[in-house]
């Protein structure tokens, strides 16, 4: 990755002045855009996915139906992934503005508020994927000595599509830790030396 | 946080070479030994409260144990806070070096391992302690429409055990996610102009 080292030469050249510079700092730029706005799309792919599962079984003449509700790990990764997607969409603006504008991000606060939205939503991201992955391993493997009942047994089509939601929330997961990754560079190069 | 305008004063002074510099340095080192010290501790608590975990109960003749191992949640919580508290005892020892020797992280390959292994601990903790709350909340509140037992009204100091673990473990994540922060800082200011 060329860009790291941007402003590592020695001497005293003021950094954001070249015009080289620049031109890495818009490639990096879009490079962030592009991943945003792919998170805004997975996040909301999720969403849908799980918002709009449900199931209907017939057992005997006792008619269940398996709703995202019954299980409140899913409820927490929709309102995650919504809260993810939401966000994406603030950052998107944000981000592409800086694009066309070429405007590079100095200002601390701005840049501390954007590495604490980042971070804050790639934990709360994590933590909705680990719950509802431990939900949907009870529900596929159950636990037998707890006396859990294997619910993917008998609602196959509910655990396949929230399973993709909850696939496509983990990529989005993934490609918001590169993205928190370069929002702390952003902020913490700040403090290196020279503005 | 007066650690954070280290090398912002304008100028080409080169950083690190204040004396006053070195004394903040110095000072941020100790809070750090001091954060990895209090998550090698917790996390051995963790370990160790949840790990020692097991309950006996006799239901008319039927005699059931509950222990950790049945939750597949609570024995990844464990490998993870395990990993944890080994990974603060080396970070501790470097760590400790530095402060002895007075030396400063200027190595870009150390600063960027420091950093992977701290964010990679940090995530792997979250991701543990989504799942264990997870479980927990099920094995507390149950899901009555998956027809999954109350576990916790059967084995009531089995939870509690269980739960302390849970906390413990989720104080020393959260200070780990301060930890990360101060190696991110630490790395990505060698980035910012002059080394």
């Amino acid at each position: 990755m060329s860009y790291l080292g941007v402003g590592v030469s020695p001497g005293n050249v003021p950094v954001y002045h070249g015009t080289d510079l620049k031109a890495v700092d818009r490639k990096v730029k879009l490079v962030e855009l592009m991943l945003r706005f792919v998170i805004c799309v997975l996040a909301l792919v999720s969403v849908l996915l799980v918002a709009t599962d449900s199931q209907v079984q017939e057992i005997f003449t006792i008619r269940k139906k398996a709703k995202f509700t019954n299980m409140k790990a899913l409820v927490f990764l929709v309102v995650v992934n919504a809260m993810a997607a939401a966000y994406s969409m603030v950052q998107l603006l944000r981000c592409g503005l800086s694009v066309v504008t070429g405007s590079v991000l100095l200002s601390k606060p701005l840049a501390w508020l954007i590495l604490s939205g980042d971070q804050l939503i790639t934990y709360m991201m994590l933590a909705a994927l680990g719950a509802a992955l431990q939900s949907a391993i009870f529900a596929k493997y159950s636990e037998p000595e707890l006396q859990w009942m294997k619910v993917c047994d008998m609602y196959g089509k509910f655990c396949t599509q929230s399973g993709e939601g909850i696939a496509s929330s983990a990529v989005a997961w993934l490609m918001m830790v590169v993205v928190t990754g370069m929002s702390s560079f952003s902020l913490f190069r700040l403090y290196g030396g020279n503005k």
